[in-house]
């Protein structure tokens, strides 16, 4: 089975690993001089390398090739969420938006949130694990939580998406999206948008979509969103 | 926020809980006698009822308003996964496709499966959580877990499906799966099926299908599968 690395210490003909990753290849993995591993630095850079040294504390690897810009799409999925109350939860969005594919996560705070702040360091450490996992070479960038009025003020994504269970007719996301877009959505918390949330949005251009029939737990609903944009776009 | 209970003890004009939900309802949310609660009993029935006592050990209630087959739908999704070797992730499965909507699931045992059990008390529990937290009122059949050829010999369903990573040109699941029907797609392990698993399931009419590009998970595979047909559904 492949296994990716992670490292950001690329330099213009070797690689630093990290230490919890150079513990893994090393005393997990039992890696020797001159054995060969994928290094990926989340930014689309993907490179074949060979260990100079078996050092945890100064892995240094050999670049013998490398290969740049890869998983660049033609479409490109922001999702804001209102954290669910377990973190378990919202770490499993996480890994599973990786896989199916994201390129960024916001985290709002919303009216209904029981969840007023989430784990960055966790959940980044989360995305580059998953990213490893799935074979990717880029990590989506991963945003603070802020007021989820003040996201809508500010986001600059083409196509802009509110979930929402409201009594209104709301159209399918599979339908209202088109193909190679610039997408954002947003999910809400358990008790759903307020009144003056969606007022808000309606202002700043969010359309109202729905994800189906079902009643979806927040992070499903996200992971949901997401396939959905991705399937929007397959060829 | 509503709250389902679950009982398969409905006699004709009273149901009797069973112990751990009677708990639920009187211990931890202090139900009194006269006060009302939805039970479903997992085959399509929905009951309004209203407590007669609160012995936890023989909690008895009077139905005032029952609805009958609820939630059978035109088409209907039957998943055969290898189990994945993380229990937790096999439950997670079983919890999102129950949330999206899915009516069989069965385990199969291929040449590359890691886990060759399940934990099928555990499953049931958790397909059962899973139905009230999402309002539904069936719950799907579990089917123990059985080896994979023997599945395909015996599956009766209109559509069989088999998601498969192999060299040749797969057709995504989205575009072969027409709406309304009866399905079955089998979800591999890890190291995927084998020659022999791929030649057997298209003797047995089972059609390659890819989920997408991206290298997901067994049990990210199976929801994203499970969302996917629920989608070609969608009015």
């Amino acid at each position: 089975m492949d296994q990716y690395f992670y490292s950001t210490q690329i330099y213009e003909d070797f690689i630093i690993l990290p230490e919890d990753e150079a513990h893994h290849a090393l005393k997990v993995l039992r890696k020797k001089i001159g054995d060969k591993i994928t290094v990926v630095d989340g930014k689309g850079g993907e490179y074949e390398s060979i260990f100079e040294n078996v050092n945890v504390l100064n892995c240094k690897l050999k670049i013998i090739n490398r290969k740049n810009n890869i998983g660049f799409l033609k479409h490109s999925i922001h999702i804001g969420i209102s954290p669910p109350k377990s973190h378990d939860r919202l770490e499993w969005f996480i890994e599973k938006s990786v896989e199916l594919g994201i390129q960024e996560i916001s985290f709002i705070l919303t009216e209904n949130s029981e969840r007023k702040n989430v784990k960055l360091n966790r959940i980044l450490k989360r995305t580059i694990s998953s990213m490893k996992q799935s074979l990717k070479a880029l990590i989506p960038k991963i945003n603070d939580i802020i007021p989820v009025k003040e996201f809508m003020e500010n986001c600059i994504n083409n196509e802009k998406f509110i979930a929402y269970l409201g009594e209104e007719e709301n159209r399918h996301l599979i339908k209202l999206a088109p193909a190679q877009s610039d997408y954002c959505i947003l999910i809400g918390p358990e008790g759903d948008f307020s009144a003056s949330e969606i007022k808000k949005s309606q202002k700043f251009g969010f359309q109202q979509v729905t994800l189906g029939d079902n009643r979806l737990r927040t992070e499903t609903a996200a992971v949901a969103a997401c396939h959905i944009l991705n399937l929007v776009n397959e060829k």
